[in-house]
């Protein structure tokens, strides 16, 4: 035990101490929750894939910056990168028993080697909802209905779904829209500016006229079906916003394309998504559409935090009542108790450390402190004498003399 | 989309697809609520770690199977092994901020390049419960009353705690306990000859005579004590049982070890644990004593699944009613109907398949049946003339026609 190793995580790796964990579970369930309630169904992969798999999915970039390498056998293996391509290998490999349309969701993380930057993780937790195997515009509605009600239910009432269709821009290239789409940081200048440099006008006179073209783009038709299926399936019209300039980087949506934005926690998109009619058919040897978003788990937890909407009660223990031992003698006595209060499904710990004779309590009430257990129960010999309990609330320290039936009482509240 | 690559998992890895994934989700939430209801609390940790930290800690054995690699950044990282070490990493690195004792639940995949053979896998899931940081008997009884407890919640009733204490050993080595455990197996002869063939004994007098011995073994004090306070806790004596023969591989137990059986699914323990003083404080240095356990997961979901104690929902969809169809110009008045379930809180989901003109519900009532969707909702030309709607098991094939609120109340029960 002499060779001391490094203490740490790898850099962009974290680990997750009780508080965080319990509110990245909390998310995690609401969602599911939601999802489900919507017909979205769980499916697991492997974080294991054959390389090939993944391999040319995600372009020159995503080659560089999956982890990669040849397993013991030989084999040539890479980590999950994203839960798309996995998506895509199980639909055409159970395509005889998985029902079409498939509607599945997703949470598991993945890995990439990205210079790490503030919020950006190696490991992260993906969350996708995605449709498989239909193209019609109730299909791309119904996910950005799903997205209103999840932010809904984990309490982030203010917020925009931009959206835009893909098909806008066979008219202006992908380039000149990425461009044009930082005109609300950069401004008309900094935008006509660029699209000159980058060789995308001839002159800051097309440069203008192409950033007004877009900007006086009218939503596609199927566009318009789908905001009118938004509004049938009760999405009120003022969370929903026409973007004409909304890009999204990557280059396999085809149709819709949305990002959801918070104006009270304004650091750019907390879920994204569209139609991408191209990919999932990629194992399958024909076209496939679908539709799908991805929460920004992540980002989600940060704006959560930061508008103070987890419940108070994650920053507590799960364990409701701390039973303290008095002495070593009276140990059965809070044993004991402790049993009674699990029958009375009150979530209960004994406490496990050592018993000092001088102040046996001191300890004991630290540590229900510590771990922020709301109630310590206490019974030594003054107690054990009057046949009853004390009941200490650990945050305002009262003290309450009781009957097992009182305290009981008290806890259920 | 021509290059065809292999739509294949690796040997050892698995999808999940919607029902087993149900089934899996089911005991996690199972398991978490009854750690969480005894005080333990969630901890992640990530998938890869510096190799240094896990290399060595598992003998030649667990070096040999571990998943490692060179990074991007010519770091040497490995794949979480076991959860163990991963928490010992922890309790070293957040020494001041984790109250002792601490105790903390573990539920993540880990990887090991194993021979694969029937319900053995390269990517598995664990789930620990561990107490670290005490050496109380108390801390070994309440896991073993944990286990007893989830196995209950799980609806497991009929099983054994075989519980024993490595001080046994301090008299017959291990390796000649692990001979002896094999006696059910084998038998007495079997038994005697192979401690022989080992040189574990002289000859078959002196071997029989060390089985004799180890049978005959008491109790040590401290796990009469531990069994003592497992009464105390509420645990049915007739759950434990003492078997002097239990010897568990692993090197690191220190002190008491249980296995847990059920005879209604005979192949081997489903849960397993102990008392290992030596190994938690490794990165920190000093001694800190710990006690814990691992549930058997899979073994687990095959036992409930062996013993049919999945409850039935979990084979449905999540989703309760179709709505289905009926044509283009009917599309509006499905929309506003999936709607108005949703907000009753039934969980609804709208075809969003192609509709056929000639049979439109045909394929939308297979996808229902193939989906395991309880209900179907119907309203065609006729429901919305006479203002009602078709609602049709799915199961019994019976159809009752009614308002909304009719459908509703049925719906509820």
């Amino acid at each position: 035990m002499k060779d001391m190793v490094k203490t740490q995580t790898l850099k962009g790796f974290r680990d997750f101490l009780p508080a965080e964990a319990r509110k990245r579970q909390y998310v995690i369930s609401t969602l599911k929750s939601v999802f489900e309630s919507y017909g979205f169904e769980p499916l697991e992969t492997p974080v294991l894939e054959y390389e090939e798999v993944l391999m040319g999915k995600y372009g020159d970039e995503g080659d560089q910056l999956m982890y990669r390498f040849e397993d013991n056998g030989k084999r040539r293996v890479a980590m999950r990168y994203d839960q798309t391509v996995p998506t895509a290998r199980v639909v055409a490999q159970y395509a005889n028993v998985l029902p079409l349309p498939f509607k599945r969701y997703q949470i598991q993380p993945v890995w990439r080697a990205e210079n790490t930057q503030k919020g950006r993780y190696r490991e992260f937790v993906q969350c996708d909802i995605d449709t498989v195997g239909t193209d019609s515009p109730l299909a791309d509605a119904e996910i950005v209905t799903c997205a209103v009600a999840f932010y809904k239910a984990l309490g982030i009432k203010n917020f925009k779904v931009l959206i835009n269709d893909r098909k806008v821009f066979e008219k202006i290239s992908l380039q000149a829209v990425i461009v044009i789409d930082k005109l609300k940081k950069i401004g008309e200048d900094g935008v006509t500016r660029e699209l000159v440099e980058k060789k995308l006008a001839g002159d800051l006179t097309e440069a203008n006229s192409l950033l007004q073209e877009l900007l006086n783009t009218k939503p596609t038709e199927r566009l318009n079906e789908i905001i009118a299926v938004l509004e049938e399936l009760g999405v009120d019209k003022n969370f929903i916003e026409f973007s004409p300039t909304l890009a999204r980087g990557l280059n396999y949506y085809t149709g819709m394309i949305f990002e959801i934005e918070t104006p009270d926690y304004p650091v750019g998109s907390i879920c994204s998504g569209g139609r991408y009619d191209e990919l999932i058919g990629m194992f399958a040897d024909r076209q496939i559409p679908a539709v799908g978003l991805a929460v920004g788990f992540d980002r989600t937890i940060e704006a959560m935090d930061a508008l103070n909407l987890f419940p108070a009660d994650l920053a507590n223990s799960s364990t409701q009542v701390l039973v303290t031992v008095f002495s070593e003698n009276l140990k059965g006595k809070s044993l004991e108790l402790t049993k009674e209060l699990r029958e009375n499904n009150i979530n209960a710990e004994v406490y496990l450390g050592e018993i000092k004779e001088k102040n046996p309590l001191e300890k004991q009430l630290k540590y229900a402190d510590a771990k922020k257990i709301s109630y310590a129960l206490i019974l030594g010999p003054n107690e054990i004498e009057k046949n009853i309990f004390t009941l200490r609330n650990m945050q305002t320290r009262d003290q309450q003399e009781g009957s097992l039936e009182e305290i009981l009482k008290t806890l259920a509240k």
